[in-house]
Parts: C-alpha cells; structure tokens; sequence
C-alpha cells in the first residue's frame, strides 16, 4: 500500500483505461449514465448509440439507426456470413461459437461496402467544401474512386436485386428525417449525386443498394465510416444467431457446402510415385 | 431445363432450406413479412424477435427484451471478451474479426450463465408441474444442479458486486410486466425462491446476478435456454464493438495484457541441453 | 522500487505465468532448451511434442507423431472446415482470418471423433486393470459409450470411404514401433478389439477410420484424450491454409456455398401484413 | 441421370474445383500423391511445402522450411495471441476454439511483419533486376517503403530483445543451404543490405528480427509474401496450444488480463441524469 505500489497498479489501470464504463463494486455506469437508469428507459438502439459515440441521441436519431439496424439483418443461406453459420452449428459449436465464424468473415469484402460508400460519399462533400458544384465534386470523386480501387462502386447495383427493395424505403427515412430537421440531408445528396452520375455514364440505372442506403444514414448520423461496417456486423449479427439456432434443430452433422451427394471437381496432378530423394532419412 | 435438372436444383435447394427469410430478385420477406414494410415499423428488439421466433412480439414483450438486451453491453476490461476484443485491435484486426475473437469466448464459462440458470428456472417448474411444492421443487432442483455441475448456481452471486445494481431493475420491470398481464411471472417466481433457498442455506444473501435476472426475461418471454446465450451474444456485440472502436483510435500496437514493463513469472525446467538422439537425423 | 511495488508486479507476473517459455531480453528458452539450440536440431514434430510434452520425445515417437500430422492435413472441400477457409478468402479475409473461422469449427462433431475415440480405448484398458478380460472390457466399454452418446462409436466407419486408405498405413506405422519397443501397442490393441466386437455385433465390418487410427497413435503416444483434438487442429491447419492459398488467387467474391444461379428453398410463412400493435410507437 | 442433371451437377462441382486433393470413395490422393504413400514417408514440414506448393521439396529445403517453422512457436503470454488463447479457455472453449481465437489475431500488425518484410527484399531485387546496384536498390527500396509505410522496417529491431537470438541462427541455415546450393542467398543478401544501410542511416544496429530472419527463409524458398503470414500461423499455432493446454489444467474462469484485484481507470464522462427526450417513448 506504498506510493511505489500504487505507481504499478496504476501504470496498469492506466493501461486499460476507458471512458466508455466505469465500474466498482455495486455500480455500473456507461458514459456517465447508472445501468440501472439506463435499463426500461432507453431503446437498444440508444444504448448502441450512447456506447459509440458517447451521448444518448435524441428519439429521432436513434429511430434512424433502428431503421438501418432492422434493414441488414440477413440475407439468406447465400450469403456467406449465413451458410457459415450454419454450417458451423452441425460441427458442434455453441451459438456464440457460430457468430464467431461467421461475423469474422465480415470483412472488406463482404462487410465493407457501407464503410466504402460512406467515404465516397464524404469525399464528394469534403470537395463541394473547396469550393466545387455537386455534380463536379462527384464526378472527380467517381473518378478518384474508380482510379484507386477499380470499376465497381460500392453501395450500388446488385448482383441478384434490380432494385433493392430496402434502400427506397430507407432513403424515404432519411427525408422524413431531413424535413423534420433531425439530419441534413448532405450525404444522402451526395448518394444521389453518385446514383444519377453512374445513370449517365452507363446509360442505365444502377440504383442504391441496401450498404449504399445504410450508409447514408450512417453518415447523415454522424458515424464514422469504420462504424459502418462495425454497426452493420450488429445487425447482420441477428440473422447470423437465426439461422444458428434454427440450424441447430436440424440433426445435420457437419454440413458441407452441397448435398452429400454432389462431387467436387479435381483438377490437379495426376496420379504419381514420390522419388526416394523426397523422403524422411532414417 | 428438363426435370432431372430440376432434381439435382432441388435437392441442392432443399439442403439450404430455410423458414426465416425469402429471397428472390426484388424481394426480400422475413417470416412473411416484406423488409420494406418492417424497416421504420418495427423496433430492433421485435426484429430480433421475430427472426428468432418466427413472430412478431407485442410492443410490450418487445420492451421487455429491450431491457435485457440493454442491461448486458458491457462489463468492462476486465471481461475478457472486451479486453480481446481491443488486443484484436491493436493487431491491425478490423472491427468484424475483433468481434469475432471476442464473441468466440462467451462459450458455457463466460457467456453459459443464463442459459444454465434458466435450465434451473425450468427444472423447479417441472418438479412443480408433476405436484411439487415451490419450496420442495426448488430444494431438489438446486440438490441436483449441485450434485451434477458443483456448488456455484448459475445466475447467483457476483465476484466483484455485492448487489448487482442491474438485476434489481430489471426484476423490476418483469413485475410490472407480469401486472400488466404480458408475462405469467412464474419463471421470476422460481428465481426467487432460489435465492431464498441459498440464503437458508447459507445464511446470507447471495443475490441474483446479471445473468440470473436476463434469464428470468428470456424465461418469461418463452426463449429456450441456448436463445440466452444467443441474446446476450448480441448485447455484448455492443460492448465489444464500442471497446473496439475505443481502442481502433490509440496508437498501441500488439497490446498484450499487461504494461510491457511487466515480467511474467516462468516456473519450468532449468536450462538444458539436447542429447544427440533427439536431433534430425541427416 | 520497493518492496510493496514488486509486490504488485510479483502478483502480476504469477498471474501469467508458464512452464513453457522463458523469455529475458536476449534469451528464449522452451522447456529449458534454448531456442537457437532447438533450430536446426530438431524436427517441428518434435518442437510439437516438446512444447506440448514438457520433454524432447525421441527419433521414433517424433516419427510416429508425424505420420499422424501428415494423415489429417485435407479431406477436400466437403468438409466444412475447408469451404469455410475458402469462403472466408472470398470474403476479404487475409490467410490468418480464414484459418481462425475455420479452425473454430473443429469442434466436437467436426473434431471431436478422436478424442472420444482415445476416451473410448483408455475406457477398455481402465477395465482391463481392474481384472477384465479384454473382450469383456471390451463389450462393456463399448454398451457403456453407447448408452451415455449414442449408437455411433466415434472412429470406426466413414460415410464416404468404405475403407479408409489412411487407417491402415497408420496402424502398421504403430506395429513397426510396437515392435522397436518404443510404444507398448496396448491401446492399439484396445482399437482393434472394438472394431472386432462391432463387427461381431453387426455382421459386417466398420472399419478405423482416420480419427481412430490417429486416436490410436496419440494414445500409444501417451498423449492425453482433448490433445488429440488439438494436434488433429494442428495437422488439419496445414489444409486448411492450403485451400484458403488457392482460393486467393481466384476472383470470388463473397463465395457462397452453391453457385449463384442454385436458389434455396423457402419453407416459412406466407406473405402477411404487420398489424398495428406491433409497431413502433411514436 | 439425364445430360442437363448432370450439367446442373457439374457445375457445382466445378464451383468447389481445387488442385489440392483427389478424394473418391477409398482413394485420398495430394497433388497427385496417394496419402497412404505419403504417410510415414514424408516429413510434415514437406507435407506443408507440398499442400501449399504442389510438389515436394528436396530434404534440404524441408530442412530449412523446418528451421522456420521451429522457431516462430511462442513468444510468451505478453504476444497477444498467447495471451487470447489462454483468457479463451478459461471462458470455457476447447483447444480448437481457443486456437481461432488467437489465430485471429494473426492479422497485418501481429502477424503481418514477415509478409512486409519479404515484400521489401523482392523489391530490392526487383530494382537489381532493372540495372541497380546492391545499395543503390537497397537505399530507394527503404525509402519507397518509409514514405508509404511510416519509419519502422518491418524484420527489423525489437523491443525487447537487443539481439534476437533466432536470428543468427536461422541466417546460419540460410547460408549453410547458399553453400550447398539449395538456395541462392539472394534474399539475405538483400535482407543484409537493409540491415546495413540502416545502421549507417542511424548510427546503430537495429538487427534482423525473428520476422526479417524467417522472411529471409520463406523468400529463398520460394514462398510468396502473403504465405509467410500463413507458414507462421502454422508455427505460432503451437505455441497457441501449447499454453490453451497449460491453461485448461489451471482452475481459472473468465481470465482477465490483469488479476482481479487490479482496477482499470475510468476517464470518461461524470455521473448524469438522462433528460426526459431520450427515453423510450409509450
């Protein structure tokens, strides 16, 4: 109990130190607000928020977040983040084992295209705020963006959806939202830009997709883009336990990719003899 | 095109069968339900009932959930789910695989609480389906949890907090709901009469924790034991998300558990050589 | 600097500490042997061994120990483990990723079989030292497995292989060093007097399978019963990677388990409408 | 069995096409080698060279391949990974869990350093094989390298160790091999050059580190850059088990990183009251 003692326990308080909660012996409190105040009284969507950013958002907001946070839960057996899952389950792992799997395949790929969206998106703003017209700023960002990471522009088009039957309903969000004054309506601007752009040059409509739509709320809230993806992986989370645990009546013990019967193809060396120069002396 | 064709499709479709979510070019339904008409209708929490149960849940039963889902998020560095979750960080992981290997550790030690205490919950109301008192049910229960897994009861007593100020309110909240009619109560019943029956015992109050409390909510609701697992896995996304995302803006690179300056200790063989018989042979 | 801060520092380096490693700046030594000693010198089977044994094995258990870790490295992209590491690439993730999402599930069902298997043997020889005949052992070992998990013996029979080419390579590599005097072929023994007595039971034989015969080795090996999980994850890694190497250098994206164009069969609630109650309130 | 079923079929099969294996009922074949001759024949660490490579190595370069994969096991409970897969097993996760865990972390900062640094060595040669001198190559490689990557060479320096004691030692191998014409010594001519040119920029040795070293090895041998994140996943792998098997003897649950009795520090916002327009609405 010497000052030299505190030094070392304090060098390591320090090291795990956070401003997000604060615990001691009967008290839990998140960024200042008591747990047990927090509980009945704020939506979960809320307490995501207060957790993220460090205040409680207004009704409205966190009703905005609820919105995107319902849109991305699942989408079916196709998608790799669900059949991983799955198949997971008929291995033996417990749910939080078959999350694990699943969400960690989240990545740039699969659970990118939202953080994508959104910094194509701040990057058209961070130009109009230079001094440049919107579809200007569009345009040399398009271009920036195509020149950098290739063709495809994330948040639009679908490969199986013609159109998106999410992202019109929370585009209509996210205006009722600017008409109430709640978010600036900026970066949905800005994701119209891109939309009526990529119309132009193409000759056809490539319209938004469900990350491109939720990234738009992403960022008229606010969020950063890394929390695009981080706050999708919340969502996405829902329907990764749902196909768990409904996998996990199914007597199916470790689920391959196809019905057992389907063969995979082999199209490899054939078959050969190992020279006596390759193998283990004795 | 012809049918055999279909049979093989079929087949393949039939082993990735699904009751949550219908998929097809412009449509996406969960559980019957359009996504577009559930975005900006339903809350989160009903969303997650719904793809876990197939329904919708009152506004009531959804608030309920809510207030588990909230009350979980989060127990600090010491956790090792947080602490993973921002070691993962400082590993250049980003946010979808720090959840992973965080959410991968809520296995039957850390994240199988509330589902072992609900088993408990359960087994007093079955002994009290077949005639048993309250009193008699709860005493045997607890005789055969001890008996298979030791003494510690799931749900009971908390390491660090003398009162868990978490449980409190949110048995709180399942009173007015059984008031209200939402919820029968029984299962809150039978949670109780635990505590009761170890205070006897003991002669001290060990009061229900976190996980005994949200296990009464899930009980209450109607979710089998493993859903507890799987619901707490998605509030504790949020902490782990929120931890990371802390982390993700400290310049730390491979965080290990502790300060670099501290030693740990190594209690094996002295050094020793290798005695030729034990080299590659060559 | 003193007492009382060494103290702490003390409490916290016992909290990590370990036979396995000695790290100082300058020094690392496993298990007493330093680590510039041990490369070169020693197989990586053999750093397997000692890092997990305390102790160098000799040339022979070395040899034994990897003709297992070679056996089990693939069994094609059927298996999950292998479709996930390849779906995982798809998905963005780097080798190390998709190895993790794979890794996880070698769980009990996917991974699990030799383990119960070495129980399973270790059961039969426990019998035998308390004066059992080894068929009686035998008999009694495999109605006890049967009552507790089920009809299927974990380790005998294959799905696909109606015999295992690796089985019996294995076992002869056993018999080679039952007869070199380096392992003592009793729990070999027990193995075959299963596959004995189940193909007296069904009137057909169900042959070792990998997980048996691996099982076998571990357990002549003297290793303990969840080691052989661990080494089959060691030895599966190698194929696991291998698959996630090839799938990078294609041009997948978010690889889902059948090919695009193969839907998945919906089997859930027909299309309905939200009723008022159950929507968000506001 | 009619054409079109079989095209359906087929093009699955297709789909989940591989090099690696061969697998039909009895018959299991890697790049062409029946697994039962592979068995007892080859050593493990060849069985790695073949799985990712598709041919076998010549003894000698297994035997260097090996020194490589003998010296990246462990690095103590400090390395995250270490400490992940320890904190893993006390929440209640087998081995295989507890490896995904901490295999995760593998990631660009952890486990990235020998992939960056292989890439930096080819670059060097890459600028020779344009008509550049040794150091001429060496000093604009470095350059590009800082200017894109920041100050700090990845394979060089520690900060614990002022020498890292496998490094030598596997540099001796590497040119033991040059010798014996095994490999061509081009890769550690270039790793040298790196570690020359910085101690004359800084005035002092920042030696190879364990990253650099093996680097070294894996770019003599012929492995590109992203396969020595991969080969090092298999070598820390060991270590990963080796302590999760250390660990599942001790009685800990729900491990920290820190002992119980040492608190974090809070630093964020004070104690407040939640304003009435942030609660759920009803």
């Amino acid at each position: 109990m010497s000052i030299p003692d505190r030094d070392s326990r304090d060098e390591a308080a320090r090291y795990w130190r956070t401003s997000i909660c604060d615990i001691s012996p009967g008290k839990i409190a998140f960024r200042g607000y008591p747990i047990q105040e927090l509980i009945g009284a704020v939506s979960f969507p809320a307490m995501i928020w207060l957790m993220l950013r460090g205040e409680l958002p207004t009704a409205d907001q966190a009703r905005l977040l609820e919105a995107a946070l319902v849109a991305s839960v699942d989408h079916g057996p196709q998608a790799p983040s669900i059949a991983i899952s799955r198949m997971a389950v008929s291995c033996g792992l417990p749910l939080n084992g078959a999350m694990a799997s699943a969400l960690n395949t989240l990545d740039d790929v699969h659970g990118g295209a939202g953080e994508q969206a959104l910094g194509l998106y701040l990057d058209i703003l961070a130009r109009m705020d230079t001094g440049g017209a919107l579809q200007v700023a569009t345009a040399s960002a398009i271009d920036t963006w195509i020149a950098t990471h290739g063709k495809y522009l994330p948040g639009f088009g679908h490969r199986f959806h013609p159109v998106d039957p999410r992202s019109g309903k929370l585009l209509a969000l996210v205006d009722e939202m600017v008409g109430k004054g709640v978010v600036s309506g900026r970066i949905a601007m800005a994701a119209r830009a891109v939309e009526s752009a990529m119309a132009e040059r193409k000759g056809k409509l490539i319209p938004m997709n469900i990350d491109g739509a939720t990234a738009v709320i992403y960022g008229e809230l606010g969020f950063p883009p890394p929390l695009s993806r981080g706050v999708f992986c919340l969502s996405r989370a829902v329907g990764i336990l749902a196909h768990a645990w409904e996998q996990s009546s199914r007597g199916e013990r470790n689920k391959g990719p196809m019905p057992r019967s389907f063969p995979f193809l082999y199209e490899g060396s054939d078959l050969r003899a190992i020279s006596d120069q390759m193998t283990i002396s004795d």
